[in-house]
């Protein structure tokens, strides 16, 4: 860590070098003409940088690692695989999870799990517990919907995931589903990170749409550090002032994640965009940058019904992108 | 409601016009040179503006009402005036919350209730669990930490306010302080939302850094539709571009809130600047533009420890930064 | 265009629709049960949008249609192919432009020319005028680097374009290039964007780095109303908090604005990240997704200089790219 | 300059310290750890922070100072005081600039100019030269503006102000008016910053609604490396996600910049809200924070005519928000 003083005292020297030698680092004094710096050799993320930055001495600190460990790349270099009822995340093979929005009904549930299946997919996906920015808003059908996953799981033979908002729930979603997802606006809910951390299970986690990409891996760290390697993260876009564009991905980040870490990145394309048009497109820019899977929401109705929801593809749009995939994901060396 | 319709044909015309009167609405069709638009007659909250967007014949849905109505200055045009201990907020009077970050011992917590009491604070702030980026940060007392809160009032005389993170200790918290805060991060943790929504004491909740406004004064009708009506909202500011400024609070926001919704807005100038020379401009314009009081970190250290953080003024900088409140509070026609 | 007033009196009716008839559009008005709304029947584009938001009467003004005519796909229905020394940009094909950031000596583009060349690229960039952020910096050859871009494309064949930051040196410009590029930070200098809509070369204009899209395509629309119809969009990627991606694009950007407008869309990889090491997944990214080319920086430099940028490439990485580009493009449909 | 090195071989110490070393710096090599790290003492700003950034070897590069130099009150701690007829901008009194966003007749300049000199403003605002989103909204009156301009000048007394957009007439404005503006949208227009940069008469200054501090800076050093040392900084706002504020201000980057630059700073409430409503609100925060001026548009209009715009005051309106910003000037110790 450097630390860049205001003035090149000498009292200050000692005050930063005192900071920096009382949690077992050495520290290393230049002098330059215009400002004095200080190097801290040794472990530095056992120092306060908050702490440093308060001294009325101190202009600038600046860390030279990363804050997070166990989520780090340089010190797991190969890729972490996640292996869910036989399918594997992170490896050669482009996965896709694919299924409604929110649980609404065994009947429509059923018929949208087969499609998908049929149409590729490997894991279903489906929310039983809805963060609905309005109370107003259907808030999903709580256990309930846990179990028509389950038996749709039954049905199919397709692993299910399905978010988990509330501390007090992981256990009870941890009994029905494969994977446990972590939505946006959780990302930074502590005790829920810590909470899944806890369980023997996959976890999704989604990016906080502000959030960036050292919060987000720090995010990953919090469940990692209670012994759940098994994190898989998903980027689901950023606010913007783009009107237009709900949660746009930020090209390149889904490349630059995966030279930071070893952990699998997937792609949100649905909530990213909001626009059944450019599902499509983003997924197949997802692949070609190098995604490890998506996330897409399909939904499944009854002929008599226009439910078709602006995010939601049908089972038949679904078939034709994933074709168009296929192409995509085979011509940067995957599978799907 | 406005739907504007891709097309003009009259298939699209019957779809949406059905949509609409399946909730009780009334359509009003209108065809323009270049576009057909539907008008809904009646309670537009009834509609599902997804649902409409996601029809392949609409071209865009344009709500005329807010999504919120508890929260609405519209339904309640008077100010709502939170009464704790004695002290008003939202009132006439500018009010004053002061305190460390985090709780961290009995000894300097005291000082510090015992300093900001002097210097004219009513309300004495510190967290017992701490939402922090790593997982290797301290992370607050937990009980220990609102025992000692509630040790400080009885010595001081404060109300005494702390943030809640997890469901599962709502009503442990609400036992202890006489005001909840809901932190940024948590602004969309909806389960949370709902338990303090059904705890009868006021609540502090802070905007999400890459919220809105609307989200924001959703976020409160989540609280007040459980029954809960004692709320304050804390601009916090948001995440910018701007490297040098941390989560800088938009001038002007504080007013518009107010114009919006009845609720008390008060600012957190130590948060939002993260740099302790911009506390006191901060907290200046805040009150220059209408806020109804500040949140502001204060920690008293002892003598042989440089330990002011860099967004926590000493005791003497606070009190003379609440010599210039009041100067700046009287300009604005109020007290402190 | 809707108008939404703010109470129902008849005052503020008659004011707004005398408004709208000035203009020689009908009004329609609509009272509902908690606001009136007036529709404006006719050619919206004629009202003026400020004036109208400024009545005290009036809440919300919400227009049906885009500002932009000229660049629309509504009213040009077809892709809009531009012709460039016998390559087509927006065609089937996917176009390469690369080039240096930077004319700095004849040797040095010469190489690049020819390497760019041999690659595959189709056009030479390069810029003789250079914007920098700092007045120190290396501000371009001016003239003499337009001498030498022209030399190089009479020994390559290679057409060629660069940048023009000055209304006074459009004619100096357009004289030695095929194509003229406005840079990001002239995306709304109006007076330019007028100059070289007078001019009859193609011209690329980038979207600035906070410009929104309807900004972006009112832009072009000024380039094509003084009677230059060539123009080709350039996404360069936006500002956002992300401090580790430099410009990201927006995914779903360059797909929106083929939805919106007939012109070509390219993508700028290497500004945007200004990482080499984002720059081919960024590539594939925008292939993928749809965009019409790319403009990529490549430097070829003497074998005893260590002279690459951060976000130029070498010839060698340029080739290789350009294998793994193809694939890219043969899986979507199109050639390079 | 701290190189922080991605491995600690050799080759990568002897290619850094020569490039150190060639601008006549000395490198100080340091290895810890994890990383090997490389200062540079001397002179860093003749360092090229690119180049460094490009070397393959290189991880990150630290700059310890900032880039600009003239700007800087590291260089000059005063005040800059800037006097134009008589006025101090700068000084212990807050500036008023104000009059109507464009130079639309004379009636209707010379009443406004008379009524803002009544209510206490110093200088008067109006533009001959409109930047407009739109090529088919009014460009206004060019030179017939400016010679308006001057007559108003001469009948008030009031010095005048306008803005300049193009190189082309830099000569011509600079002719009628006492003070140049440069616009949000040509704040990195270099070389209209030139250009003005080689004129005897302030400038006024707007930050680009995405461009950070240290481009606005940079882009006030542009000015002054060129000679022109009368720069007025004007704090417009930035571009957020929220809807409902059109370019807020940031909270405390007023303050900031006057810590980092001995140059004056105002602030333009107008276009930075859009809002009426919020004007006052936004200008009485800005004195409170700091603020040397303020630059509002304030717009007379015959009787007969609604002609307020959604961000001009009446003459009243700004009359009676005079009376409540001296209150808080006196406040913060400063007159009007």
């Amino acid at each position: 860590m450097i630390i860049v003083l205001k003035n090149a005292d000498e009292k200050a020297i000692e005050i930063v070098s005192k900071e920096i030698e009382s949690k077992g680092l050495t520290p290393h004094v230049s002098k330059g003409k215009e400002r004095t710096i200080i190097g801290a050799i040794g472990d530095e993320r056992l120092l306060d940088v908050d702490r440093l930055k308060s001294l009325p001495c101190v202009e600038k600190v600046m860390p030279i690692l990363s804050p997070y460990k166990l989520v780090s790349r340089e010190f797991y270099p190969e890729n972490t695989i996640i292996k869910v009822n036989g399918f594997e995340i992170g490896s050669d093979k482009v996965i896709m999870i694919a299924g409604p929005c929110a649980v609404e009904s065994e009947k429509l549930l059923l018929e949208t799990a087969h499609a998908v299946k049929k149409a590729g997919a490997s894991i279903l996906r489906g929310s039983a517990f809805k963060p609905r920015t309005s109370p107003y808003d259907f808030q999903g059908l709580g256990e309930e919907g846990l179990k028509i996953m389950k038996k749709a799981k039954e049905e199919t033979g397709l692993p299910i995931e399905t978010e988990v908002m509330d501390t007090r729930h992981v256990g009870l979603v941890a009994k029905y589903v494969d994977i446990l997802r972590i939505g946006a606006r959780n990302m930074q809910n502590f005790d829920l990170l810590k909470e899944v951390g806890r369980v023997n299970k996959p976890v999704i986690l989604k990016n906080g749409v502000a959030s960036n990409m050292k919060e987000f891996l720090m995010a990953a760290e919090y469940i990692m550090s209670e012994g759940n390697s098994q994190v898989i993260l998903c980027n689901r876009g950023i606010r913007s002032y783009e009107p237009e564009l709900r949660f746009p991905v930020l090209s390149g980040m889904t490349s630059l994640l995966k030279q930071k870490t070893h952990l699998p990145v997937i792609v949100d394309p649905s909530h990213s965009t909001g626009k059944k048009s450019l599902i499509a497109p983003v997924s197949r820019a997802a692949i070609a940058e190098g995604a490890d899977g998506l996330i897409v929401e399909v939904h499944s109705c009854p002929k008599e019904a226009k439910c078709d929801g602006p995010q939601q593809l049908t089972p038949p749009e679904f078939e034709k992108m994933m074709v168009e995939l296929k192409k995509v994901a085979t011509a940067v060396g995957r599978g799907v």
